[in-house]
């Protein structure tokens, strides 16, 4: 937590017109939550949503460290200005500051042998870091480095002991490479004597990627130097050749300086797609001064604002653990645009947003699942410009696609399905205002039918995706019914009766690939034979042949959303269904799999840490059992959350993970996108008090609720009673209250379950 | 020469309201002159100062082929979209198009090997090339090319044999490479059916040159496919990978079609520094439909417009070689600026021209000596630009330098002094209007006082660039001293004494470096030690150790055109002065000098076929020995100039060796830009009328004229006799007349000069 002295935090909230006694949301963020492990999350400051994420990178090549921080790393590179939140893939780590003392090094050195580089020692107990803000000392310059976020620009201050040869060196060769990405050019420009510009193409999991950047210095620069390939770029006596600017794959600047003790250098930093002249924009727009204290503040002012639209009660870890949830919930997707409205297109070409502002980083496989049904109801106004920044990349799509996993101007063809669909879907049925929908549903229509994404023509065809044709048949086939589904339901409440049957029939794929033999979803090739032999636990996906994504059959079987009563009936009925989860909760045998370490929260064969199970605990209150589904959402909620650096249990995905949190606390998750129902599993925090976009307020309540107290006995909505365990989206929107009472023993609330349709 | 069909050439001229008798001075122009050897033009077609050049490549590596064309080259790569006209080093050759029959080659093969690649035989029997029009028949595929080319965007016409294995390849790899350069990054899209745009990056003489192109096919595609490093970009069945885009280092796009017997296909091509987008646009702008002969001829008949700015009497050849000239003097600076205004500056921001067209490659170490004095003539308004262009470079400099050898975006560096000054100053008091003149003073004199460029701040100092600190010290000097006579002259019409003082004292410089002693130009130290030993003769441009810019002592003793008389005075006074100028045109020594073969026209150690001696023949003037001049004028016009292939002895250097052409068939030459003067030679047609862009006219007669009486005998000015061989500036623009009477002998006339301040 930190601390500001008690005078200027007094100053800072009179400012705002609060007494000092007032709860500020924002000082139970722990960014470091989720940077021991699988969680991926970095702990640098960024505004919500922003472009820019300010933070210190100790690991570039290892992929279990996508976000560049690792809490268990002994030595930190430096501090880039752009990093992913939770992904479990590496990239960014676009343009790396390094304070030193003494001969600048050059080079990073290695993990091993940080004295061959800059690669500097820490230690946690020099280190804080809080909503928008962080600050280390490293050891071997003796430079404190504090580090603030706006929205596409940010500030560092690193405060020197007295030397003669202090220095700032910006690697722009740095990235997060994971050893396979690189930075194939790049180009420096001394614009005057405190402020440099450059740019770098990078080729990474973003196949082709420019950033530019600006950093202004407080002092004018001692010195200043470019490195190109090691060698400082100067003039040679033959021809001219400016030391101003260079070109090259590998430049790096260096600025030079004498400091007195305790001295403080500040740089204002800015990035853009566009250009450096729009970096230069964005960062005079957002920092005209000189004030880090003051844009700390005004960035933790506004995560006191995004936090607020949902108020809990709850202990101190309570409130850590939720807001720090909340927190990473708004990381992502990240603002992709420059003050002037221009953005890079997925075309490579500049646009300008008209009349939306343009957002990038859609992990949806991930996403669709909880964070964008939490936006839809706490952030629609964001949520429809994500909508809007995907129907601008259909249109600029030579494909004509929605994005799959789009990265800043690029797709990256990650994971399966075309998620973007139930993310439009569910915002149009929630009544998210803002996009124009007879284009969302040419773009989702015109995703869910393109002959050349994998096999949806075959699939479309056959019922089915054939494994002896495509990777990963089942998963498709069954995200592709879900995804169906949802364009069935978009259909049908436009009145587009021949579509909405059209894909009401696909949504029903999932059927085909079910085996009674084996009760489980299997692969069927193209003509109709299953794959043999069959291992239910098998989950390979490094080999890249399983049928399965980042899955064994046994987690994927459960993956019919849209249509649970039909899986239920399939795999013998309620009975026979909940007693197969409960079987699936205690397997061991694909414990053993390898190449899949950075999924753990295993509870037997389901694995908290990746999303294909993030649905299924409350599969149970469909099958008329949520007092199972209370018991392991408790387990997970108290063994995969909390305030710690390790207690996320895997990639937080951009938001997801922690995603789950929130609505797990509520006491209900969207299980099913795209219709208009949450399904209720049991509340973990006594109240909470949404803000809802529409301007009503909800107020969920759990009477009762305990260490022991963890069941529902029973539920009022609205002041009725609700014994189905289904909570209709028009119930909570209308300005709501749900009281759960809670007891210590499994009730007969939701026994009998109606399932919605 | 081009000939069309009698019918559509009337339809033509009957457009034009021209009789088809009326002479088109179009038809004069000879693209081929100076392909063979070492002109280094290209043959492909291009609008006046055109943005594109299409033309076809026979090397890509050689530096003497620099502009990819060598007339004795028994093989084509290709046609690619961008050419340098006539320089010594190569770059360009964006984006070449490649017909084939046949399974597709992706590589091109070698000269010695072309059957291992798409390379092709042709004839010169089966080629043909007029300003605007090119055509050649590929006699590997049996394809017969034709290109024409608007400013910005330009079409090829293939016409191929009935074939099912017809292709039109592009590859994004081949750039006039020289072996040194090359495309560090790109991209391609197809758009849709008939459509790809894409991109590359360049590292090359211009160090970071991103280009975008677009191509529209005249039938879509059968087939369309990419290729990464020679392997076709599909689905691969695991993850989705678009086959419509890629990016990457190696690309290639290969459009495949079934043929019919002689079915042409058409292709609309265009360039945009800037994006895709605008390359779209400008295709779209610039050729809306497919009319191949339509653009042909508006290509064509612009050139009627620009070439008539000089009209001539004189015999087929004699018009052949002047409007040859004319066309080279013509094809550069290029416009670099989009329909939209857009251009992409120097600084590498977008930026949107304001109220001036941009230009870039700027030869300026070339072009100030007679090109831009002729566009101050009679291209003024194009003048401006170019000079708006500079300004622009300027502002956008991180040096605050003016161009050296500007070339899209990047500075080369290229060649020695600050000659954009030369070309402001030149224009400034030659009335050219249309920019900023206290903002050009500005950047002038910053450029001449710049400290970081070469050394000028020691020169400045000491009054010499010393060379133990320097290399080609001597030239660097000279060409200040020059330079800086022209700042002096600005700063002296604007009022500015002081800094008339300085500058004045500056051109001096040229004096330090007379060594009495041999009667030369010679390098000094900065101890003021001349440099022994010293070889009058010796040229070491490959060592890069000289104290001369591609040139001797003895060449560059010459070079003091702001104080001749100054000169002569050191060298003993004008019967000196002249012997010693006999002398030049008779040394063998330095012929045998290694690394120079492209610098041909040698008579003695003049080398017309470089820059150095393109003023020395009209020293004679000075000396009071016009008919010397007279002489060997003749034999370097009759022998260095001419309308075929091989007819041109030194690069043609962006038009600079063309333009001494036409200022010495007039009978004048500006020695000295930033003068009010030109030097009267001996004109070398009977008559010529100049359109000046102040809308006067002037006409030059040289009566009785011929191939004996190449002598000045007399000159009426206007209807006054001049006896003093100097054309004052005023008198020619007023809208004058000057009329020569030739001899057969050298008269007195011009024997008593008075040299002009």
């Amino acid at each position: 937590m930190v601390k500001l002295p008690f005078f200027i935090l007094t100053l800072f909230l009179l400012a705002l017109g609060q007494s000092p006694a007032a709860e500020r949301l924002s000082d139970y963020v722990r960014p470091f939550v989720g940077t021991e492990g699988e969680g991926n999350t970095y702990p640098g400051p960024s505004a919500p949503f922003g472009m820019v994420q300010l933070s210190p990178d100790t690991d570039k090549e290892i992929w279990e460290t996508a976000s560049g921080y690792e809490y268990s790393d002994p030595t930190i590179f430096g501090f880039s200005l752009t990093h992913l939140t939770g992904t479990g893939i590496p990239d960014l780590g676009d343009f790396l500051f390094v304070p030193q003392i003494g001969e600048a090094k050059l080079m990073s050195g290695t993990k091993g042998q940080p004295e061959s580089g800059y690669l500097s020692g820490y230690s946690h107990n020099d280190e804080m870091a809080a909503a928008g803000y962080y600050k280390v000392k490293l050891q071997k310059p003796g430079v404190t480095v504090e580090l603030t976020a706006g929205e596409r620009a940010g500030m560092m201050r690193m405060t020197f002991p007295a030397s003669d040869k202090a220095s700032v060196l910006v690697d722009l060769e740095h990235v997060l490479s994971g050893k396979k990405w690189k930075v194939v050019w790049s180009h420096l420009r001394i614009e005057d004597n405190a402020t440099v510009t450059g740019y770098h193409m990078v080729t990474g999991w973003a196949k082709e990627r420019p950033l530019y950047f600006a950093a202004r210095f407080s002092r004018p620069f001692d010195k200043a130097e470019i490195f190109s390939e090691g060698k400082p770029v100067i003039y040679d006596t033959y021809r001219f050749r400016s030391a101003k600017e260079a070109m090259g794959p590998s430049l790096r600047f260096l600025a030079s300086y004498q400091t007195k003790e305790q001295e403080p250098i500040l740089i204002k930093v800015a990035v853009s797609a566009v250009s450096a002249q729009n970096a230069l924009k964005n960062l005079e727009a957002e920092i005209p001064g000189w004030d880090f204290d003051g844009l700390r503040e005004s960035t933790r002012a506004r995560w006191d604002r995004e936090l607020a639209r949902i108020k809990i009660e709850g202990s101190q870890e309570e409130k850590e653990t939720f807001y720090t949830s909340l927190y990473h919930t708004f990381l992502a997707p990240n603002l992709y645009e420059d003050v002037t409205g221009e953005y890079l297109g997925f075309d490579h070409n500049t646009h300008k947003a008209q009349n939306f502002t343009n957002y990038t980083v859609f992990s949806l496989w991930d996403t669709y699942r909880a964070t964008h049904p939490l936006f839809a109801l706490i952030q629609a106004r964001r949520d429809a410009d994500m909508i809007n920044s995907m129907l601008a990349h259909y249109d600029q799509s030579v494909e004509h696609m929605l994005p799959i996993w789009s990265l800043e101007a690029n797709e990256t063809w990650c994971m399966v399905g075309y998620h973007a669909v139930p993310v439009i879907v569910d915002a149009f049925l929630k009544g998210v205002k803002g996009f124009d929908i007879s284009h969302a549903y040419e773009a989702i229509r015109t995703t869910a039918m393109n002959p050349h994404y994998d096999s949806v023509a075959t699939y479309a065809k056959l019922g089915w995706v054939p494994f002896d044709k495509e990777n990963e048949s089942v998963s498709k086939t069954l995200e592709y019914a879900y995804d169906d589904f949802c364009v069935a339901q978009m259909a049908r409440a436009l009145g587009k009766k021949e579509d909405a049957a059209y894909f009401s029939k696909r949504a029903d794929s999932y059927k085909n690939l079910f085996d009674p033999s084996v009760g489980l979803m299997r692969g069927k090739d193209s003509f109709g034979q299953w794959h043999s032999p069959f291992n239910p636990h098998s989950y390979d996906e490094t080999a890249g042949v399983n049928d399965f994504t980042e899955g064994t059959s046994w987690q994927y079987s459960w993956y019919v959303p849209q249509d649970v009563p039909g899986l239920i009936s399939l795999m013998g009925g309620k009975e026979a269904f909940a007693q197969k989860l409960d079987q699936l909760f205690t397997f061991k045998e694909a414990d053993q799999n390898k190449g899949v370490s950075d999924i753990q929260g295993r509870i037997g064969e389901y694995w908290h840490g990746n999303e294909p199970s993030h649905h299924v605990i409350y599969l149970y209150s469909y099958a008329g059992q949520p007092w199972k589904a209370a018991e392991r959402l408790r387990e997970v909620v108290t063994t995969q959350y909390g305030n710690k650096p390790n207690s996320l249990s895997g990639n937080d995905d951009c938001g997801q993970t922690s995603a789950w949190y929130i609505f797990t606390c509520l006491g209900f998750y969207p299980v099913c996108p795209g219709s208009d129902y949450y399904v209720i599993g049991a509340p973990q925090l006594p109240k909470a008090v949404l803000q809802l976009s529409n301007g009503k307020t909800f107020t969920m309540t759990a009477n009762h609720l305990s260490e022991a107290n963890k069941y529902v006995q029973s539920v009022q909505v609205n002041g009725k009673s609700l014994d189905n365990p289904f909570l209709r989206f028009g119930e909570l929107t209308k300005g709501g209250t749900v009281v759960f009472e809670m007891g210590p023993k499994p009730g007969s609330w939701g026994a009998n379950p109606q399932i919605p349709k």
